[in-house]
């Protein structure tokens, strides 16, 4: 199923054969993918939802069993993405449904146990720093130094979508207040 | 004038005695404090702007001059704020025009060049972890552990008012997305 399911959008849409499928198999599919993984037109998601709040929601039912998320697949370039920095300890790639000109995610590689900064530990500040260093460093690459945004949504009430700790860092445009 | 500018909105409204200044003095004032700094009405404040991305973009002139801030006289206590946490390193008090229930910024008490995100360097990724980690620390006393959305702003276009390195923290109802 998780096959079927990541086929609904995550990584670009070019890099995914459509798998043959009954409509009833289709139809037994509950779980919804982040729609900002979801770069297939969304009549092929069953159960697609109307917002990214929704999404936050149905992603949340499995925020604290540390399963393996999309994110795993991306580090291991399973899934292919737009990589725009990288060193040992984070991988910053663009997120496929930006919400600005420039809006990339920067996440650790090695998760330990950050599924949401909600879990964050005084051991972590040493990976939180680098996050945070690593975002500036892309707005960097990005050319939008003079003017960026970092947004950290922790939980479904914040529309945190994949339960693997990440920044985003978007710009480019005029940011609007209040932040959502 | 500092202390004129000041009086249109940092710290409670109760904390200050309107000064009596005249109305030709008033008119010759072109600074405008940030609009979350602002709690006395806006028709005392010379000049008002209508938006916080205005007030964002009359900040970024000062930006990187390394002036004192509003929150250097919050970390001395000289102006008074609502303090959610504080331990050597970081001070965490509410934001007084809140966007959200909760509504706390989290500040590096030395502010050792860090005017905003962008001035970033690899030493700083230890206070910056430890902002992060804050940051989870506060949502958890105030009880918003299972859902809240940290946002930096860096420069104008993200609407940064304040050239003091500061975390935002909100929570307490559904966040919206995209982030402003």
């Amino acid at each position: 199923m998780a096959a079927l399911l990541r086929s609904c959008g995550a990584g670009s849409a070019k890099a995914f054969a459509i798998p043959r499928i009954s409509s009833r198999a289709l139809a037994s599919v509950k779980f919804v993918p982040p729609l900002r993984f979801q770069s297939r037109p969304r009549s092929f998601c069953v159960k697609a939802t109307s917002s990214e709040e929704e999404a936050a929601k149905a992603a949340a039912a499995v925020a604290d069993t540390g399963a393996p998320t999309i994110f795993d697949k991306i580090i291991a370039k399973e899934i292919p993405s737009t990589i725009v920095y990288e060193d040992e300890k984070v991988l910053a790639f663009r997120d496929i449904s930006p919400q600005a000109p420039v809006h990339v995610l920067v996440i650790p590689k090695l998760r330990d146990g950050l599924t949401h900064l909600g879990k964050a530990e005084e051991k972590h500040s040493e990976i939180l720093g680098w996050l945070l260093y690593a975002a500036k460093v892309v707005a960097e690459k990005e050319g939008i130094l003079d003017g960026f945004r970092v947004v950290i949504n922790s939980g479904p009430t914040a529309c945190q979508s994949v339960y693997h700790l990440h920044l985003h860092v978007l710009g480019g445009r005029q940011m609007k207040w209040p932040p959502g």
